[in-house]
């Protein structure tokens, strides 16, 4: 096993620097869904996380070791911090910059939904606008960073925000000690990585199951051919905070640590999160869906029975209450 | 001060029975609302309780000193359960029954919503259709017990099921012992009167709100008046779960311990709803919006900058998904 980007010690860094600064989230149980299930369901509630996902942990350990950083080296703290994520990283960027006292700087494409660009605004960045596409995302943060003076945080590569988003796993470790797999929703695989990280140093009898939605299923592929696999032209999902494909620094950390990759269909995903609402009275985003969609599948069924309690990150709660239309209309299939 | 129906004993008693048998829900923040209320707010949250509401507390507390004192004086166990009520009580006394391994028939007007009579009958309970009018229902009631051998248990006047509310003071006093007050919808009375005799047992400085509908007043004219004024025609309100009135158990608690009552209009109610939606992800019934609406008003500016911490019970989180045009409706003006 090669040496990988990231270690336990990070993760507690990360844990250091977000004491006391983050909700340490409730980890809640329903006993309906563990009928369903047939196991003992462990739900991380990072939907009550400041800013609505678990994005804070990591967006907040970004900044505040740059900022540690510095000042060891005995500079002045960073001018800005820029990101081109309009979506929960944004926010989290967003939130924990003005926390720590430094301006942000938010690349959004033109066509992002207005609630979004309200959200961050009211975090007190900035947004600078740009045309969507990769191209010029890229160019207008680059641009941002020159002449700002500022630092790139990268969503899901970033070594500190992988750490970050590690922390969850110390906390259900603590909260659960009887717990005996996590599953994980992936998109840039920043969550799956972190947590797979300490939960493998810590306890490695755990299982860490990564859990995607089959229209965006990169993490998957990459598994199964044992490379690096993008995709590069991904399908629509519900899910859309998992649409962006793993990368260079998490690939190394799931292939050699994360146990399997789930894959569920849309339907799966609106069922999951349609369960949610109604059965926990939790306002999760479809995104969060996508674990308890992937534990109620049938390939679950093939994880041995002493896999008994499971633990599902809730990741996000971000969902525009504007737009609920899908869920009404499924309302009348879910409840069969 | 005559002596009250109820005391500290038995809320300490029903805290007995029920602990491990029921959810020691979160108390949960939000710097959001903090920002708009200008005190920090701790939201106990009830709706995460097993039934999706606090009734949970009071039926299960019902259920088991019924077959404690019954086992006291060598007799069998009740034969069952009976109870008018439709909507969270209902749910709440079938699956404490269910748990107790006793027969729960509920009586429901053929008119109820399909979603509540599910979800009762989910739960293993037999239901027992009447008219929908108070006299057919308290008939069809009476029958059902003396046919069954059963037992009725109030919806909020019944002593046990005060004193099982009481149970959510006893865990805001642990969880926050820094709170100087407390602000709880009021129906019947039953949750208000349970928490404000526990509260003022152990904590007499903290101070105890009733908030309810100005459409369904009947606390806040009793208080006005100081004699029990039940609403003879109730008018509509979207917390219908606070229709009902305050009764000859809770009125001489409320009138005795409660500092306060607090009226808000159904646009308020409204407005507080959407907003534990958007800011905490959680999906509230807009009855517990009842809560927050009163924090935010006006009237309330006049609680003097000392009260810092106020706690707040998310009462309850049985809304039926189906039935969210108000919500989209509303969000434009929420939003603003
Ligand atoms: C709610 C939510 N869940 C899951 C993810 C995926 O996290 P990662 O990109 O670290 O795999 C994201 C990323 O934006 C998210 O916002
Ligand atoms: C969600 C919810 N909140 C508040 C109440 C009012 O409780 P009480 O009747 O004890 O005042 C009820 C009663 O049904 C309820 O279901």
């Amino acid at each position: 096993m090669a040496a990988l980007p990231l270690g336990l010690g990070e993760v507690r860094d990360a844990e250091r620097r977000l004491r006391g600064r983050i909700h340490r989230t409730p980890l809640l149980t329903c006993a309906a869904l563990d009928r369903m299930a047939g196991r003992r369901l462990l739900f991380k509630c990072e939907l009550l996380q400041k800013t609505g996902s678990f994005k804070m942990r990591g967006a907040l350990n970004a900044v505040r070791s740059l900022a540690e950083e510095r000042q060891r080296s005995g500079r002045e703290p960073p001018r800005a911090v820029v990101t081109h994520s309009s979506g929960n990283h944004g926010q989290a960027l967003a939130c924990a910059a003005r926390e720590e006292g430094i301006p942000a700087y938010i690349v959004v494409p033109r066509t992002a939904p207005r609630c979004k660009q309200d959200a961050i605004r009211a975090y007190g960045a900035t947004l600078v606008p740009c045309d969507p596409n990769d191209k010029s995302r890229a160019e207008t943060a680059s641009t941002v960073v020159q002449e700002t003076g500022g630092v790139l945080v990268h969503p899901n590569q970033e070594l500190a925000v992988i750490a970050g988003q590690g922390t969850i796993a110390l906390e259900v470790l603590e909260q659960a000690p009887q717990v005996n797999a996590v599953v994980v929703p992936v998109g840039g695989g920043g969550m799956v990585a972190g947590i797979a990280v300490a939960i493998k140093a810590l306890r490695p009898d755990v299982k860490v199951f990564a859990a995607e939605p089959s229209n965006v299923d990169d993490c998957y592929q990459s598994k199964l051919r044992g490379e690096l696999t993008p995709n590069l032209h991904p399908r629509d999902t519900i899910a859309d905070a998992v649409k962006t494909s793993i990368g260079p620094n998490t690939w190394p950390i799931i292939r050699d640590l994360v146990d399997d990759v789930l894959t569920v269909s849309e339907e799966e995903i609106k069922r999951a999160t349609w369960l949610v609402w109604e059965r926990m009275k939790l306002l999760i985003e479809p995104t969060a869906g996508v674990g308890l969609a992937a534990v109620l599948s049938e390939q679950f069924q093939a994880v041995p029975w002493d896999v008994q309690n499971v633990c599902i990150v809730l990741c996000g709660g971000n969902v525009d209450l504007r737009s609920l239309t899908w869920l009404t209309d499924l309302s009348g299939k879910a409840a069969e």
